[in-house]
């Protein structure tokens, strides 16, 4: 479900910034940049949906018997539809109007945009990142009391995990039960629900499996959904029963860690920086080469989108940027662990979104 | 969960077609055809996950965090990891090396694509499909097996639903309930669940909603789930309480029609003389303009896959092809009907792998 936000105000924006950057015609297919702009995703199948952007009139292409399931938006958009017999790309072709640059959806498909290059094989194609994002990565109001909506729904799924009995059920089962209790809890849609137990933890996008958990293991719980198409994503990590010396210390460094990357963040400050403060906690530890991923990224529609917290990123955080700070420790073959907020930049420092104890969290 | 398959052998097959097509190098990420021929999936996520396979040893590109995830099959390819700041688009430039001909997967990101073209600008790039489709598009037996496990699990879900109470609930709560029983009768996920009742039935893929179903209302329930990766796909039309004459008349021509599609399925007979028979039945009694898609696809892997069962698709059916046969009647305002089983070609016409009944389901 797409709440009603003012699509023509974002096409304006969108428009101002192809006339700033010499883009001709916008794509958008697939992905999050056509419901941001347009308030209809499309569906990712082999018929083409895309809506074209140029100066003038936008017009969304539609296959014929998907067109019942557009909400019209004349202000917004025109409707374009096909049969089946027909060619959407040479539709879109025709309606880009030989365009010298085209800017279009990162996640459409190769497929697609060769096609295009056939048709018209004289533009210049760009990624639409560049325009969309400046638009995007500051969320307006709206968005971010949707954002709240899913991070607090997401924390009512951590404090039912730590009432829950971790041992002796599967990695795959108690996956399911955080599938089951993130739509529970208020999302429409889960769309990912990690469990890494004991060894398993090293590994940061680990499937879960058949392995049973025991006492001594230390669990990665990372898991998200969507909420009126906004995004929550948090990782608390458990601990069945008392957890070694060596587990507690690790552990102690990586929530001081986190909340260093927490406590920096402020209008101004780079991204990279973020990364920075919280790598450096845990390189002086000794975790520097246990952590083998980026501190953080944006957050909204995607749940992975701009900006990204990782070293090379030196944008300036603005207020209404959201993001992850995630920072982790794997150690292959032993355990991993995982400490997951959604942030986001206010003019005082960051509200954080995710309010579930942050603590290893004890279960049985 | 990925069954175990021969991917030595299909890779094999590939780099034969390579060969006869003149594509020096093949690259596939996200969907189906990686899992297909290296038994791993890439993630849908901003790093890129690349098989590269030239006429040697292929290379799986995988970012560094998700590498424990990766099931090592060195017979099959070498993996090739990268960190949060290297750039993995350069790596497969570096593999490709200076391919002139890329057949690239059809999913593959347009954004990757573009970064591909800046970086091997005299490369000639290809959709990957026609290439791959030649292997795929005959299931081998433990497809088959899974295909038919998948169909089965969707037919108790079926049997389920005629026991159910339609009246009062919304369509949102059904396609809550039809996702739920996807899951508890044998799929690892349910990955679509259509509810249309009443005139939203006219509306192939309606998006299920708040209308509430009541006595009168037929009712389109189509759905699917993957299974060890394989998908199902069937759709029954349910009635709430005792349908009117026009409505049954209705359901009787497509019932016949749907019925033609089947009987018409054997080897050497066109992908498009499947589509004519089903319509012309349903034109001779008035409803062709009724009928607004064309009347199935593949299926495997992938939920829409070749062959398509479409007017203009020439080629012929072989032994192991697996395809809906899905005919519609869509009255605008009024109501909608559809049945969809899938069925595999065999040497003696067609194996059905869906079973539940076909009659139009009288439910409370």
């Amino acid at each position: 479900m797409m709440a009603e936000f003012d699509y023509e105000g974002r096409l304006g924006r969108l428009r101002r910034g192809m006339a700033e950057s010499g883009v001709d015609v916008v794509l958008l297919s697939v992905g999050s940049d056509l419901p941001y702009f347009a308030g209809y995703e499309a569906m990712p199948l082999e018929r083409l949906t895309m809506l074209v952007v140029p100066a003038g009139e936008a017009v969304l292409v539609v296959p014929e018997l998907e067109a019942p399931r557009v909400q019209a938006r004349p202000d917004v958009f025109a409707i374009k539809t096909f049969g089946e017999n027909e060619d959407p790309v040479a539709l879109v072709a025709d309606l880009a109007r030989q365009p010298v640059t085209v800017a279009i959806g990162d996640h459409t498909w190769a497929r697609f945009l060769i096609g295009l290059q056939e048709r018209l094989p004289h533009t210049c194609y760009l990624p639409a990142t560049p325009l969309t994002r400046t638009i995007r990565v500051v969320k307006e109001p709206g968005e971010l009391g949707l954002l709240r909506l899913a991070a607090a729904a997401a924390d009512r799924v951590v404090d039912r995990l730590r009432r829950m009995r971790f041992s002796g059920r599967s990695e795959r089962e108690l996956s399911a039960l955080v599938r089951a209790m993130t739509v529970e809890e208020g999302h429409d849609l889960a769309t990912f629900h990690i469990v890494a137990s004991g060894p398993n933890g090293a590994s940061p996008h680990h499937e879960p499996g058949e392995r049973v958990m025991a006492p001594g293991d230390a669990v990665v719980v990372d898991f998200g959904g969507r909420l009126s198409g906004y995004c929550s994503d948090t990782t608390r990590t458990f601990h069945i029963g008392e957890p070694s010396t060596q587990v507690r210390e690790a552990y102690a460094v990586l929530a001081a860690a986190q909340e260093a990357g927490r406590r920096a963040v402020e209008p101004g400050v780079t991204a990279e920086s973020i990364d920075r403060i919280t790598r450096s906690l845990l390189t002086q530890a000794g975790f520097g080469r246990h952590f083998i991923h980026r501190t953080g990224h944006g957050i909204g529609l995607d749940g992975h989108e701009d900006p990204y917290i990782v070293e090379g990123n030196r944008e300036q955080l603005l207020p209404g940027m959201a993001f992850s700070i995630e920072p982790g420790i794997y150690v292959p073959g032993r355990f991993g662990m995982r400490i997951e907020d959604i942030v986001v930049v206010t003019n005082g420092g960051a509200e954080e979104l995710n309010n579930s104890s942050r603590e290893l969290l004890i279960v049985d």
